[in-house]
């Protein structure tokens, strides 16, 4: 279905890409973020990473304190150290204050963390905007602990630093704009993160090589407070231009291709998403905006209401391994981070080729003096041929060629194959400049 | 579902009311709607009982002769009284002439109605605009009859007199009206007749304890030529003011809950109460505007126009023991009323919730420091949480909460309760004051 | 269903004629043609027979030469003629170029076409465009046939002449004007071709015979070429007037009721074919534009974008014995003609008798005083009283007769009927002049 141009991505590309990315202990502040940001530069070109200092106002909302961990490990009453940041980053609750403590197992339960239906699993666990301090562990070794007295230590702080995002704006043709939104907030979770941003960055890198005729702004950023931000700083520009945008999310898996409609599913971009899911031929599924969980949240809010629809594989809370240590590189795979490449790339293909056009002769041409119509009447005439005649049926300068495609029941790609075929012989001309 | 303010009542007061006027020999005019409306006037404070004259032109129609009854019976050849209007004011056909003779039972016959199908029921019969005379009564008791000379007596007469109806008018912070109609020209049957007057008296009276957003306009009349004589007399001014109307019919059985659609079943009426039952979570049914047969064949006739949806509980026809002495208090019941009065009670709460709200923070408000959202990021939210996020979402100035509920999939009670508190802590406002 | 009037026709009549226009030598230009115009002229007063110099530029397209044939035929190596154009007219090729050559067995089997799958069937086959010759034959036939020398003889000529076609505008009260377009260039084959034309002769015939509220343009062409240029020379005019459009074909067998829908779908000659269709009480079928093949091609592409709906029996490719020499008058017989006429007439009464009516009462009017609503309250009414108050009910000044009908889910003639007779009674007038 897509037509590739410019430079494109392979599964095992993003997937290499992903792994390298994937051990950082990212949270929505700190060190982790900017690593990330900065191995995603080397892919985007131009890609600006700005940051935004504590403190600062973003509608309703404060930029928080950056919070910085060094350590943090748990040991039994032998003086073993049985929980430790260093071998899972999930092990500690994101935001945790410091502490340095020895106390009975009883109270250290109240700072423990674990999923009795899944006992193989760390729980990820955050406390962002409340002062606590919380460790993460599988569920059958916390069963294992003995009462007696454990040694708590994380190493943290909160200071006034910066929280960072990243954006780049691919210029196009036209001053309206695509809009793309990835997080970098999570550490070690494949699909819920790494996925997310790894195959935005190579969409991005693949824009950069193409003519494009829409601007693109894209931006990885940490999730809600980071959206809330960037949306603060940028509003009246976005409101102004974004015809489209796609909040991308959870797309390495192989199981399901997945869309979460914007607010009222009333957008072009809705539309848009609707058609490739219709015609990938894998299993989907369509999720409403009451199901939404992600940056949607703040982009299709009331006031700022822009176009935006999720755009997943399998989506956030929609598959087991959520939000815990087992969302790995058993979970997103080459050929899962591929998928959800070529739905993001196609979404944007449909995009950038949906024009409307004119059927420029009255009456249908006579295509058969163009080499274009069997000159023997006999019989049934061939698909490419009534695809042809089904374009230019449509083609009255009012509708626009994805709905030109879906009255023709066809996916975007056939249409535009027989759109470009019809340009060519100046059976057609576009009406939307 | 409901929300009760104000001076509410139980079923056991309703039916109480109902059965006080069950006996009185109503019909489109005469002594028995009078006595009905004066009893109407002790529940209602302020309503008013007009009287037209007979040969009122309204419309294409003109206002009957008053009608008044003493006495009606039928004396077999032995002389008994066998049928006596003493007994049950159903026994005589309403605004029959007056009779003194005796005749062949094969003439007899000629005069007598019953209904061979239900045989223990004596049917309802009228003759309003047509000079006859008859009796109604059980087909069992007809088909004992012996041939023999039969005495049939009714003392009745038509006489240039009045048609009596009552209105009040319950001003409330708008002009904009809410329209509510019942009937008062049956005589004794429970379900179609007795329980709408008696529903919707004790609505006026919990309307009148209660502070209105609207102005309601509600009047007790005999059914067709009544409402033709209303209309002809303020269909400017309710064309004027009125936003919704219901006209309330058999609202007393505790079988189905259900409704006529408006004419074009396009108005806001018909979105309330297709909302309010199809959160009811008991057996519904929605008749479409062609099962019409009540007064919304006037209130929504094409010159009239107004967005009036009937509400019953069991509608009439819908049920055997319609127009018939079997239409009595084993059909109607304290439940079913109470039901029929929550029914239209929950109607006027939706409408008078209705509001367009506009969400006052751009983005997703902060609800954690405000302590209605989670610190701790740890599995789902709860749904109370979900619900102030959805409503929040589609509080966009031009959804009113009523399609914000159904957008979100909840009766609007929850969706009221959410706006409630997000007005509470100034996160929404008001935008149709 | 249909409402009588004027000059009608019967079955056997349009079969008659159908009959004598069958064994013609038609083809898109040339002397069957002619003849079979000629023919309908006797039926339809004032059809005037236009002729188009070959070279004549429409549109996109050139008027081709005119095309001649005297003889055609292929002698064995016997001698013997084992295909001759005088046994049928099928068994040459249209437009075959002339040629008098002896070859080879294999060398004529270029020149030949059968269907393997219908082995006793002479296919249609055309060459309108490029100069080539052949011949059709069974399969049965063909493959019968022995090596050897073969004598393949075709007399027939191209030159520059015309193009005919007919046409006939029958004035009514109004400028708008009703379009119906038919064919005349097939051979002998009786549905696709013979139906459409012998039925629109005598639907002409019915037309020229009644009081027209709309001005009627019909029209009989050669497919495709006939079309665009009768479309070049009369668009402007057609553009400004036509509010519905027909094009007939295929309407003489007795399996099904079809049509094709506009491009769109969504004009008043859509809704008018759809209601018939919902009513006719015989299996029926939708195609929709895509499924299009005949001159609605034309009159519906972009430019031209007429409110044509095509009016099938069993359409065009949807039959077995569709452009074969079985499509003869075991597939074509009286009663399907008949229903074919009944189907396109009915469509026309819809439109003639769709008016938009308005009540002239506010509220219902006293029917009973008409005479027209019983006086005795008793059960229910009849269907035609609900008829009239259905009908009063939707006659709003907006919606049209046709919505009404649907609306009261009943067939446009009864919803006619009853407005006919609240016409009488004053209780209508019509909005639409």
């Amino acid at each position: 279905m897509s037509e590739l141009r410019g430079s494109d991505a392979t599964g095992e590309q993003i997937l290499s890409f992903a792994k390298q990315l994937f051990p950082m202990t990212r949270s929505i502040t700190g060190e982790g973020v900017r690593q990330t940001l900065r191995m995603i530069q080397q892919k985007v070109p131009g890609l600006v990473i700005r940051e935004v200092p504590s403190g600062t106002q973003c509608f309703d909302w404060t930029v928080p304190q950056e919070w910085q961990i060094t350590e943090a490990y748990i040991e039994d009453p032998s003086g073993q150290r049985i929980v430790d940041f260093k071998n899972h980053n999930l092990h500690v609750v994101s935001y945790s204050t410091p502490v340095d403590e020895t106390l009975e197992l009883e109270e250290l339960q109240e700072h423990l963390h674990s999923l009795p239906n899944m006992p193989t699993a760390i729980p990820y666990v955050t406390s962002y905007y409340a002062d606590r301090w919380g460790f993460c562990l599988s569920h059958e070794q916390r069963a294992r602990l003995k009462p007696g007295r454990y040694h708590a230590v994380i190493r943290s702080k909160k200071f006034d630093g910066v929280l960072n995002y990243a954006e780049v704006i691919l210029k196009g043709a036209s001053e309206q704009e695509v809009f793309l939104s990835t997080y970098v907030c999570h550490p070690s979770m494949a699909n819920n993160e790494i996925s997310g941003l790894s195959v935005v960055a190579f969409i991005a890198k693949w824009l950069a090589s193409i003519d494009r005729r829409y601007t693109y702004r894209i931006i990885f950023i940490p999730e809600t407070i980071g959206s809330i931000c960037y949306l603060s700083q940028n509003l009246p520009a976005m409101k102004a231009h974004t015809i489209a945008g796609f909040n991308v999310s959870c797309v390495g898996d192989d199981r399901t291709y997945s869309i979460i409609e914007s607010r009222k599913a009333d957008t072009l971009t809705d539309r848009i998403a609707k058609h490739v899911l219709a015609h990938i031929g894998k299993p989907t599924r369509i999720h409403s905006y009451l199901e939404r969980g992600s940056d949607e949240r703040q982009y299709c809010s009331p006031g700022v209401n822009l176009p935006v629809v999720g755009l997943s594989r399998t989506r956030f809370t929609s598959y087991p391994e959520y939000h815990t240590s087992l969302d790995d590189f058993n979970v997103v795979t080459a050929s899962g981070l591929k998928g959800g490449y070529e739905f993001v790339k196609t979404c944007i293909e449909v995009l950038e080729g949906n024009r409307r056009y004119m059927a420029t002769q009255l009456c249908e041409p006579q295509l058969g003096r163009r080499g274009l119509y069997p000159t023997l009447g006999a019989g049934r005439i061939e698909d490419s041929v009534e695809d042809l005649l089904n374009v230019l049926s449509y083609s009255d300068g009012a509708t626009d060629l994805l709905e030109v495609a879906e009255r023709c029941v066809m996916p975007f790609g056939r249409a535009r194959h027989a759109a470009q075929l019809l340009l060519r012989e100046s059976l057609l001309r576009v009406v939307d400049h």
